[in-house]
């Protein structure tokens, strides 16, 4: 029999789920699999744990090479940085191969839908987490409410990547899991927009963090949610056409936002412009940069700045970071966001026991008959960071499962796709539950209406 | 005796005064004057207005023409928007012309500036109102101190274009004198730094307009000044290396802030995105897209978010200029800003009455034998819109004494220059003096130290 050839190009840290996944699935379905990276270290990690699969250091960038690679493959799956994504839609096209990945649908692979769904092939983007899971879930509430002749009414909807309760051990309830980068210039791009009752929001990047939802997930208490930067898109991709709410949100535990919204008043988040004098400065210093002048201590002017008392947990937030200590920054050139940062990362560092956990509320209204439900679908994934992280398992195991699902020839589908599709989403939600992935649905009447 | 010939290239609103006074010394002085613009109707208007002077209709960007004229010059005054003045430059350096102007010194000509230097040439930048006239009588109060043995310790200097009293006619005291497009974007482009009491400042755009300084001018009352972007050249430029303190503002009268500030705050001021739906909204569901869902009246909820009262005088000036009211906008692409501009265009606009106001004062602290003194210099300038504006003299009157004092050798300096120099200051200032600009100056001394 014909042994089928997976081929998963990137092996970086969010790929161990999916690679422990597909290794286990290589005996019963007797797959080939081989995992190349552009770094050698990783590449020899990799084979001393998984010694079946084969591995080869690739530079992704050299078309030969690439090409060598995806020539032998059945499947491609790519869990490369983004921008490389370009170069292996090119290969996969010449080559006539599926391609799997948790990145966004780009505007570069929107020029080339066409060509994919002329050739057959099946390019399915956003199979990961956050957009990925996001989707299959939020779909599997929408196109039931659909089938049984309903109207989604509202759709508010809500992911974070935390800690799990025990590691969550400092006043912010929050270690960096993910691009610290990401995190400090969040919301610094554009305004966010969304629907709320019928009417178009525009919340700019500075009041972000003061726009906030609260969620509440059954087992997990009390969480705050902020607005994505575009929730609109969600009304076409899922056909929510009547909706009037649309809302997208991260999760962060209470208290999160309002400190950090301090740091977005004060302009600590800037990445445009090289802090004077920063050599010679301390971190009080850095803050009293940004703080009308006063003789008072900074962590009076501070607080009075804010609007906070000078005793309230926003304060302890800041000051648990030392960002109001005469302590040396150590940096000469940086921009306000790389000092704080530079700061976060020291204090946000999660330790080898840690296990993080990965957070997704829907909220559904809809009519039914003439009356108004809600329905509440929520999930909480916790997992070990040297192990299989939360994150590892909620981005790898649905790529995971839609690699079998392709390998096993269960998709019809092809062109350029999203996992919007019954028959994507749905076998990969019951394989997920499992795995632990499962999601807690509710519907409950409201009467008269659909009160906030 | 060789008849001295005067070019001045570009004929806008601000170039009245300055055309008028040349138009005035010629006939004592005998020179040639020729005024190009792009503009037919411009130049037809004004030949009759001045008979005796050339008039030519010139693209400037045409080399031949450019030249052709440049080189029957004996200086080039080039009132051009700043983006043509490199062309002029190059045309002057090669046909070995001085050059007069009331643009900022940019980027591309200070590389030229060993060129100019080895010419023998005058190229005399930032010569007009802001800058120009606040570098002229900012230096006059520094040297001075420094003749006397004394150091500069602060330099605080405000500017601004307002009206006149009588014609500040609406709740802001504001009408639009100079280019809206300006107004709306201001504090949009970057940080306001600046150094305060030793300390340097960096305040984001989004709060620039809450971090004001009182400023009052004998006989014109109180007026606010909120910080410019970057107020830490001018230690360079004047050569304040002691000076613990140095801020630029921009000047309001009193409220004006506070009720921009909401705009800001809203992102009503933002020019990066198309409103969503614009073309079916009201000023009011227009300002709603930017407010938190409430069942409550629209001031109600306005005045909430922004933290005022709802009878507020900020709340007036909000309502006042119809953007609470249930009228359709009329456009269809348009961002935030685009939007507010054609409001207050319709609503800040002059009448053919009214008088401007041009309002400048420095407030320089100084140490003179150990002994803490204040400079305090203010300016105020009005004139009718409809004939000489406060703004057009303050900008025409200093190029135009600068051009007199060129074409009769009184100024020995060459090279690229902005107008810090005694030798130019000095017969500049005073003859301002006798066409009614004139700085009212007082000094006092500060026990034990300065106060604020």
């Amino acid at each position: 029999m014909y042994m089928k050839h997976l081929v998963v190009l990137g092996a970086g840290r969010s790929t161990t789920a999916l690679i422990q996944y597909v290794c286990e699935q290589r005996q019963q379905y007797d797959w080939k699999v081989t995992v190349a990276d552009a770094s050698a270290q990783t590449i020899a990690t990799l084979q001393q744990q998984y010694p079946t699969v084969e591995v080869q250091q690739l530079d992704v960038l050299n078309k030969e090479a690439r090409n060598n690679i995806i020539e032998q493959a059945d499947l491609v799956i790519s869990m490369l940085p983004a921008r490389f994504h370009i170069h292996v839609v090119h290969s996969c096209l010449a080559l006539q191969k599926n391609l799997i990945t948790a990145s966004y649908v780009s505007d570069d692979v929107k020029e080339l839908r066409a060509d994919i769904e002329e050739k057959g092939l099946l390019f399915l983007y956003e199979c990961g987490l956050d957009p990925g899971l996001d989707h299959m879930s939020a779909m599997k509430i929408i196109d039931g409410i659909k089938a049984q002749g309903g109207t989604v009414t509202s759709f508010q909807s809500s992911c974070g990547g935390l800690m799990a309760p025990g590691s969550d051990d400092n006043p912010w309830r929050y270690k960096f899991t993910w691009n610290p980068r990401n995190v400090v210039l969040a919301g610094k791009f554009g305004t966010a927009q969304y629907l709320y009752k019928g009417r178009y929001k525009n919340i700019p990047h500075h009041h972000v963090f003061k726009r906030l939802t609260a969620v509440e997930v059954p087992g997990y208490g009390r969480f705050e949610s902020y607005p994505n930067r575009d929730s609109l898109k969600y009304r076409e991709l899922y056909g929510i056409y009547e909706a009037e709410t649309i809302l997208r949100g991260t999760l962060r535990r209470p208290g999160f936002c309002a400190a950090w919204n301090a740091f977005v008043q004060l302009g600590l988040t800037d990445d445009s412009y090289e802090v004077r004098n920063l050599e010679n400065m301390t971190y009080a210093d850095f803050v009293r940069a940004y703080l009308p002048y006063s003789e008072d201590s900074l962590v009076t002017n501070f607080s009075r700045y804010i609007g906070t008392d000078v005793t309230s947990e926003l304060m302890d937030r800041i000051t648990w970071l030392g960002l109001l200590d005469e302590k040396p920054i150590g940096m000469t050139k940086a921009s306000p966001a790389d000092v704080l940062q530079k700061l976060l990362e020291t204090k946000w560092q999660t330790l080898s026991q840690d296990e993080d956990m990965i957070v997704m509320q829907h909220l559904v209204g809809h009519q039914l008959n003439g009356e108004d439900h809600l329905t509440t679908s929520s999930l909480a994934v916790t997992g070990q960071l040297n192990h299989l992280s939360g994150m590892a398992k909620t981005v790898g195991y649905p790529l995971g499962i839609a690699t079998k699902l392709i390998l096993t020839n269960q998709i019809s589908l092809t062109g350029l796709a999203i996992p919007v599709h019954q028959e994507i989403y749905q076998p990969i939600l019951k394989e997920l539950e499992t795995l632990g992935i499962s999601f807690v649905e509710t519907t409950r009447s409201l009467h008269p209406i659909l009160q906030d």
